[in-house]
């Protein structure tokens, strides 16, 4: 399996990576540890001691070093290695952690995994509805035992949702035209459902005692796996500025080949101070994602088995044009970028003449 | 591994398929799903829609038809795609799920996974010892972690019985002469074993009360992995036909190379309404296999490793005439079906002079 | 991986195999089965019947004969078949079990698994640390998750010992010289810490009372994986003769490529009645090996993953002098025999005139 290197992947929420403490998760193959200085800054360094191999996460935080568990070399957050205990303290010169880029906005730990010289701030995605002087958000995190992009798929194609999920689904979901956008490398999938009785969990969380309502499902995706799910629901008829907005986002990072992580949110901006309203939205979006998504998308695991999934040949419907789409996008990124480090214009000699 | 396919295998005992239910096993690598039409008929196809490849027993039945669980696409006895909710409901034409022939006789059901055009309801196996109106039956079912040959093996060699079984064995099962007949594809290896005081268990289940009897064991195999084993039994010096008569079934079937399903029966023609003695058939039959023979097959399959058996060269003994005797076969009749695939003369082009 | 095999391993301490009883291990990724004759002999045979494979440690003991679990041939302390209950009785030709020269020596059972031939009894690792006569004795056993030369590392390099282990260490022991010397295939990595405060464990077992002590610290190692730590304390500027003495032996084996059996003991030449402190040792040796040193062995095993350590370019410190030379002598060792397997010169024919 091949990634796409050169973008930047959710590592974590940042209240997973407590100050003093040494965090590990494993992304994209690799062991990654991170870490906060002592100023703030997060560091982000592969998890593995270059003299034996040790895992650096079994050691501790000495300052802004982390202190290897096993013979005490200590690293400084670039990954540099700047105290050896041994013999004459010289510091060998490839003694030295890999280190990556890593960002951080609105509660979200993003890390860049590429060419650390490519790593680029401004392209960190923005994920507005993370915001909370707007929306009041809840969290949560699962480890899902299927390769990303099936988890991906799932969220993308809004059709399954009357068959896998009794309390979001309805007729007028699976019956609703599907307006899909391709703008640069993001997709927009987007539904409108017109005065329908909302599903149980929906009215209530929308707080529509049973009237009909107007439902609005635009999804959109950007690559490796950023996808916003924006929920909007208003009484039947009246504008959509009126509508009620819960921008959900589903945050896909590889783990090993054929598992992931799964970061979820759920903003809303409405009834902010609604305790028990936030209690349900908590328990029920657990829920839902951990008892139907996630054992629908281990089981189309397990049966396909570890293969690459478009080798398959799988038979398209009507609601898998998100999904074919934001799959080929993928594709070409990772083709380009694979011609990108093997070009040989880009090793031409230094004073040739091209 | 190659496993033969024209052929009928043992998928199931017919009880294991409620009607309106859904029924999952793996057999031959493959999963395979079941289930029962309103009219009593009997179907099995691929489970795994060709959509996404959600497994179908995660689904449900809509009358005769079986529902996908991820995006409702329905499928009919004959797995063709029947019902698509999504778009214009058009039914793309690849959407098909592979089924496979099945047959159902005296409580077992068969599949054949080869060639379907090639699928011969006459040559389902007949297994005379299972009919009701004649016997009293007991049956079961084992999952062996093994290759499906090794507990062929054992029951072909009745050698390993005084080892082995110390309620079954004695001496005189392994002195006996051993006659071993091929006739077509099949094999049968008889013993007698005249005049011997019973081992505990039979002595009991023939109600011999300690008095010296006549025993016969004949097994005969079919391919795949069909074996019957007769055990007859009556006061020693008595006329055969009036030996009482149990005849058992050992039905086995390659779940996956390294994996197999066993299915057992034990028919008797005596004490038909021994109800204590039903049950002590029961819970001893399944004693010996499940504690006796499957660890043995299983320790003897990690010892081997996965390496196929006959590459091992193993040591003949005695008894083994039988194990030799049907391995061979076994080889030679997926040779032909191997042959039979790629036979050149089948590919003469139409209108050659050949 | 390539295992050395023309040299003794550790396989067992002696009273692991009991008289009367089969005792099985795996070793250099084969199982082995042991047992004990009559007169007091001990015999070492591959865990496999020739005839099915099935595992003879499941059979019993009959007389000096192993007896098959499955179909009853005995095989002798040989490995040669002596009884075979089918047909005629005849023993086939091939009908053998390939058997290990194995030696005892002051409670250590040793094995050879290469060219029988060569067995040398005169090379069995002498460990005079284990003569019950001057020493008293703790030993224990430890399964460890990792290649066995990582267990080999561990044990040459004491600049671990600071960061891992609390109760040994001390900064003296990072700092000291280390004295590394090679003699023939063995090598000797020595360290004295003069005039130190004993860390606790060490004061305690030395009876120091606080006051300060002068320490050595002498490795020695010998192919494949023969590891003495001789620890020796005496109150500071005393001589070392007065010394109090503790040979501690780490006898590491394969049992597969990835994991490998850790035999220790630790000899005392001083308070020999002391139970307590017999109990102290045995509770704190064990303790510190399986929750200090193999967590950390087995979290570096995980973290190279299943490739050859020294493919990864570890960097080396100071404290890395006799890891390196082992590690090297044992290659050569390796390839050497290697070369003696396919030396063209063994294959001249016969007459030929060289």
């Amino acid at each position: 399996m091949e990634f796409l290197r050169n973008t930047w992947y959710a590592a974590a929420w940042s209240d997973e990576i407590a100050p003093g403490s040494l965090f590990q998760r494993k992304l994209l193959n690799t062991d990654v540890l991170f870490y906060r200085l002592s100023g703030g800054g997060l560091v982000a360094m592969d998890d593995r001691c270059p003299h034996r191999f040790a895992p650096l996460r079994l050691g501790k935080l000495v300052g802004d070093r982390v202190q290897c568990p096993y013979h005490g070399l200590e690293f400084d957050g670039s990954g540099a290695c700047v105290h050896n205990p041994h013999g004459d303290g010289r510091i060998p010169g490839r003694a030295r952690v890999q280190s990556y880029p890593v960002a951080e906005r609105l509660g979200v730990v993003w890390i860049w995994m590429g060419d650390p010289a490519l790593a680029d701030a401004e392209a960190v995605p923005e994920l507005p509805g993370l915001d909370p002087v707007v929306f009041t958000v809840n969290r949560g995190y699962i480890n899902v035992d299927a390769h990303y992009e099936l988890v991906a798929d799932n969220l993308l194609d809004s059709s399954h949702i009357a068959y896998l999920h009794p309390d979001l689904g309805s007729d007028g979901v699976t019956e609703a035209q599907t307006a899909i956008r391709q703008a640069g490398d993001a997709v927009h999938v987007d539904r409108f459902m017109p005065g329908e009785t909302l599903p149980r969990f929906l009215d209530l969380v929308y707080d529509m005692g049973g009237r009909p309502g107007d439902r609005w499902l635009e999804v959109s995706w950007q690559p490796p796996a950023v996808i916003e799910v924006r929920i909007s629901v208003g009484p039947a008829g009246s504008p959509r500025a009126q509508a009620r907005q819960r921008p959900t986002y589903h945050l896909i990072t590889p783990e090993t080949d054929w598992t992931c992580h799964y970061f979820w949110s759920s903003g809303r901006d409405f009834r902010h101070d609604d305790s028990r309203l936030h209690a349900m939205l908590q328990e029920g979006i657990a829920r839902i994602f951990e008892t139907e998504d996630k054992p629908m998308i281990e089981a189309q695991q397990q049966t396909i088995g570890r293969v690459d999934f478009d080798m398959l040949s799988p038979i398209p419907l009507a609601g898998d044009g998100g999904v074919f789409k934001t799959r080929s996008i993928l594709r070409k990124l990772i083709a380009q970028e694979r011609v990108g480090r093997t070009d040989p214009m880009r090793q031409v000699p230094v004073g040739a003449s091209s």
